[in-house]
C-alpha cells in the first residue's frame, strides 16, 4: 500500500447542540461546546490518497490537482465560516469532528476517483488533543 | 535577565468589524475575518514572567499560582466563548490578536506583581502563521 | 472505520534493567537507559477509540468520559512517578515503551467497552524519535 | 499488532523531471519542482517496525541497531546529497516522495528481518504539507 | 512594545563554499554543506513587525499587505530555487542562514516603513536545530 | 543584532526538594515535583550565540564547534542522568528549570567567547508548557 497525504487548515466557528433539546440538556450532553454564542477552532485537515506510483512520473496523483479540488470543494466553504450556518454539506448535522470528517469524505471521494486514485483517510484535528479519522467503507 | 513562560490555550469565536462601518467597508478592512456569522481559532497563549530565582527554592515564582491566576482571570472568560460578545475586558474593542494580547496583559500585570514577580511578555498565537507579542511599557 | 483520538501527556522517571543481570550486562542490553540513578521522559499518549457516530449527537463517545477515565486509571498512577517503583500495572515488567503501551491498553480496554465504544490503538511517544503503537489483538 | 517507530531526518537537493521530456513538458507535469537549478527539502523519515516484545527485555528490537542500520544504509547516502545524482538506490528514477520512500523500504527490508523483526511502514515527510507512506506488500 | 509576526516557508537548494578555495578547503570550513552537487532545506521564515495598534482597527498593519509583499519581494525569488545561482539579493554572498536573513531584511525594511510600521526581526529556521535571528540596527 | 541558535535535547530524572525540609514541607512548596522516587523530562535546550557574520564565510561561528562543545560540556553530563545526583555543575542546587539554565550558561559562557562569539541566551523547555530563558547579565 502506497499513499500520499496533503495537509491543509481552516478556521471556523461552530456550536454543538441539538435544536430539539433545551439549553440545559445541550449543556449536559455537549458541555461548554454548546455555548449559544459559538466558539471556534483552527482545524488541521489531512487528506490521504492511495494508489500506484505512475511508472514514468513516480507520482500517485498530481498534488496540485488535489490542492485545487480541496480549495474548491472544501476550504472555500468552511474557512472563516460558521459550520452550523453556512456549510451546505453539514446542513442538519451537529458539526462534531466526526460529522465534519465524514462530510469532507463524502464531498471528495468521487472527485479523487476521477483523478485516478482513491481516497483513503480524512484526518481532522480540531485541537492538538482531539483528532478524528475516517476511512469510509474501505477498511 | 531570567524569565519563565507558561503555555496555555483556549478556543474562541470572534469577528473583526467596526460597528459604524457597512459590511462592505468591514470586508475591505478586515477581509474574510469580518464574516458576520463568526469564525474562530485555537489560540495559544504564552505568559512570560521575569524575576530573580529564589536562592532557596530556585524558582522565580510558583507556576501553580500562575496557572490558577490565568485560569481564573483569563481562561474561564475566553475559553469556548465569543470574544466580541462575552469577554468583559474586550468590551468596545475589535478583538484582533493585538487587542486580545493587550487586554490579557492588563488583566494579569498587577496580580503577577502581587505574586512577587513581573509580567514580561504576552505572546498570542492566533494561528501558526499569525503571532502577536506585547511587552507592556517595560521595554 | 471511524475513530477519535485523545492526546494526553505525563512525565515520569524510569530505568531499563533486568534485576538478574549484572550492571555490565544491563548496560550491554539497554545502553544508557540502564543508568541505576534513573532518567526520565515527557511521554505523549494518544488513546484512539473506534465506533459509530451516534446519529443524534454525532459523537462516537463523550471525550469528557474518556478524559476522566484516563485521568483516574492512568495519569494519576504514572504522572510525576517512577515507572519501575510506583505503578501497579507495570510491576515485574521492564518499563520499555512497548510494555508501558501494552499496560495502558490492558487498563483501559474494558472500561472503553463499558462506555459503548472500542479501544483501537495506544500510541506512546517516549521522545520525538521513539514511538510505540499497540493495537491489542484487534488487528 | 505492536510496532516501534524511529524518526530521522536528512536534507537533500532534488529535481523532478523526465530526461526525455522538454523543459516545457517537465514544467507542465512537475510544476516548480522541475527547476533545472534544483531545489531541496528537510525530509523527516519515520521507520516503523513490527514484532513481538521480547518477554525478557520488553523490546521489539534494539533501536540502537536500527539507528546504526539507517545511518549506514540510508542517511550517509542521502543526507546533504543530491537525490538525482548521488544516490545509488534512486538511479534511473524520478526522486518523488513516493519513489524515495519505496527506495528506502527496499534498502532496509531484509536487514530488519535479519535483526529479528519486520519492516512495517516507511513514512517520508517532504514538507509539513506533503507526506508519503509505503507499507510494502505487507498490507 | 507591540509586534506581529507572519510565518512563511520556502524550499530551496544551496551550497556553502568560497569560489577562491579548493574543494578540500571548502570541506574543511563548511563540512558536508559544501557538497558541490548541492543540498537543500525547507526554510521557515518569521517576519516580525512592530508598531502601535491603530485605535480604530486594533491592527498594527494589515497582514494581507505584508503577505503580498513577502510573496512579491522574497518568496517568488527563493521558493523552489537555487540560493547560489538564482537570487539577485544574494549574489556574491555565501548563502548561510545569516546572509539569507540579512538579505531578506534588506529587501523588506523600506517597504514595511512605507506600510506604516517597522521591521523588527527576521527569523530564519534552516532546520529545527539551526535558527538565525537578525534585528537590523534597531537593537 | 545577529544571532544563531542551536537546538539540542536530553532526557533526565530529577526531584525538586530542599533537604532541610520535611517531606510535607517539600510537597507544599514543590507539589508533585517533590516525589521522593523521582520523575523526569525530555528537556529541549536552545543555545543562542550572537556576533558578527564573518565577511568571508558568512558565519557567526562554526556550529560544529558549538555542537562539540555542548556535547562535551553539557550533554554527556546530563543526558540519561539524574540531575540531583550526577551533575557536577548542579551540586547543592535544587534542579529547577531556572537553576539548570543558569548552570548551563555558566558552563558555556567562557568557551563561546574563546570561539570568537558571545553567548546570548539559554532557553530550556522542561515541557511544552514550562519554558525558562536566561540572558546572563548581558541584558
Amino acid at each position: 500500500m502506497l499513499s500520499i497525504t496533503r495537509r491543509e487548515h481552516f478556521s471556523a466557528a461552530h456550536r454543538l447542540f441539538i435544536p430539539e433539546y433545551s439549553e440545559e440538556e445541550n449543556l449536559m450532553v455537549f458541555g461548554k461546546c454548546s455555548n449559544p454564542n459559538w466558539h471556534g477552532h483552527n482545524y488541521i485537515l489531512y487528506i490521504t490518497i492511495k494508489g500506484e506510483a505512475d511508472p514514468d512520473t513516480g507520482l500517485i496523483i498530481h498534488l496540485r490537482h488535489v490542492s485545487q479540488l480541496i480549495q474548491d470543494k472544501i476550504l472555500k466553504k468552511v474557512d472563516h465560516k460558521n459550520l452550523n450556518l453556512e456549510v451546505d454539506f453539514l446542513q442538519g448535522k451537529v458539526p462534531t469532528s466526526e460529522n465534519v470528517a465524514i462530510g469532507i469524505w463524502n464531498e471528495l471521494e468521487k472527485d479523487i476517483l476521477r483523478l485516478g486514485a482513491q481516497l483513503h483517510c480524512i484526518r481532522l484535528e480540531q485541537s492538538e488533543n482531539n483528532i478524528v479519522e475516517y476511512f469510509g467503507n474501505s477498511i
